[in-house]
């Protein structure tokens, strides 16, 4: 349908990606070969450089090209505190707030029964042993707003409870710029759950 | 802020991709890491591939790894009927359709004053070369529907004129599945324009 094979096979692997169907594809798949000699060397180079370079830091579980990551060797970073997020694309969404200034730990997931991912599926253990270290003075729990997200919380926290350390959650609330009318009713009556006064 | 600059390089070239953004291209560009040793390999391959053997057909525009590309070369095809569309996309979309039959021809854009788009910069010459063989009988001009589509389907219609071919236009009408509620007052109104008795 699409000229030829070639282009055929590259359309059906763009269409893979996710948030990408069919006929995005065909669009990115034409786009490039318009671009061949500008856009797509860049890119093939680019893809190369990752799949060549890109490591998994074996302390925090980050993706770089140095290992551990640019963030776990960091002098600036504040070595007390410990953010547990679920994948890499949560640790990219602290970083961006330019808020956050401590280390990371990516548990690769959460637990689902669905799913059958148990607690030996994820890198939780590793958390155990860093949070151990007297350096490490809090663990603030940033895994999904949802319910395996909240029971893999808790089964983090029972385990953590053997540190010492103080362990943390983010607030639940109204998000900034939320109009109510907008927001799911858990998340009003959380904001409301933990009301504050001004 | 996506850790090290060769992932940050990558997402960069991703988001320049049509329909992307920077948030579709982070999550591209993770998907692409996570799946470094089955996807990204392959997709590196293919788009070589694409690079290397895709060719533009000397003969109607279309990309394909031989030239003439296949249709131009198919004994199937019938080359009394050439269609006239503006892009490679536009002839995936009539090969989709499975009804069309003919030869095709890409003027590679339609004529617009706005963007300086003068008829030497499209590929309309060889098209009246094409037109006067006497195999060619009719001569389908599908150029998109707006006012700068309209203006180069009459540059062309007029140009044809000295080939002895029949010139022809897509009908206009109510799409398939329209509900005339949705329609623009354009659409109908052609529509009623081009009536025709049941």
């Amino acid at each position: 349908m699409a000229g030829s094979d070639k282009i055929e096979n590259l359309i059906k692997l763009i269409a893979r990606l996710p948030g990408l169907g069919k006929r995005s594809a065909q669009r990115i798949a034409l786009h490039l070969i318009k671009n061949k000699t500008s856009l797509l060397p860049a890119l093939i180079q680019s893809l190369e450089d990752v799949k060549e370079n890109v490591k998994i830091c074996p302390v925090c579980g980050n993706f770089d090209t140095i290992a551990p990551c640019a963030i776990c060797q960091s002098p600036k970073r504040d070595k007390s505190i410990i953010c547990v997020i679920s994948d890499v694309s949560s640790l990219w969404a602290m970083e961006r707030t330019g808020y956050y200034n401590g280390m990371y730990h990516i548990t690769g997931g959460i637990l689902s029964s669905v799913e059958g991912i148990e607690p030996e599926n994820l890198n939780i253990h590793p958390l155990i042993n860093r949070a151990s270290d007297d350096e490490v003075k809090e663990v603030i729990i940033a895994l999904p707003a949802t319910v395996d997200g909240k029971i893999t919380e808790h089964y983090i926290a029972e385990k953590l409870s053997e540190c010492d350390v103080k362990i943390s959650e983010l607030a639940q609330g109204v998000p900034v710029g939320g109009e109510l009318d907008y927001l799911d009713d858990g998340t009003i009556a959380e904001a409301l759950k933990s009301r504050k006064s001004i």
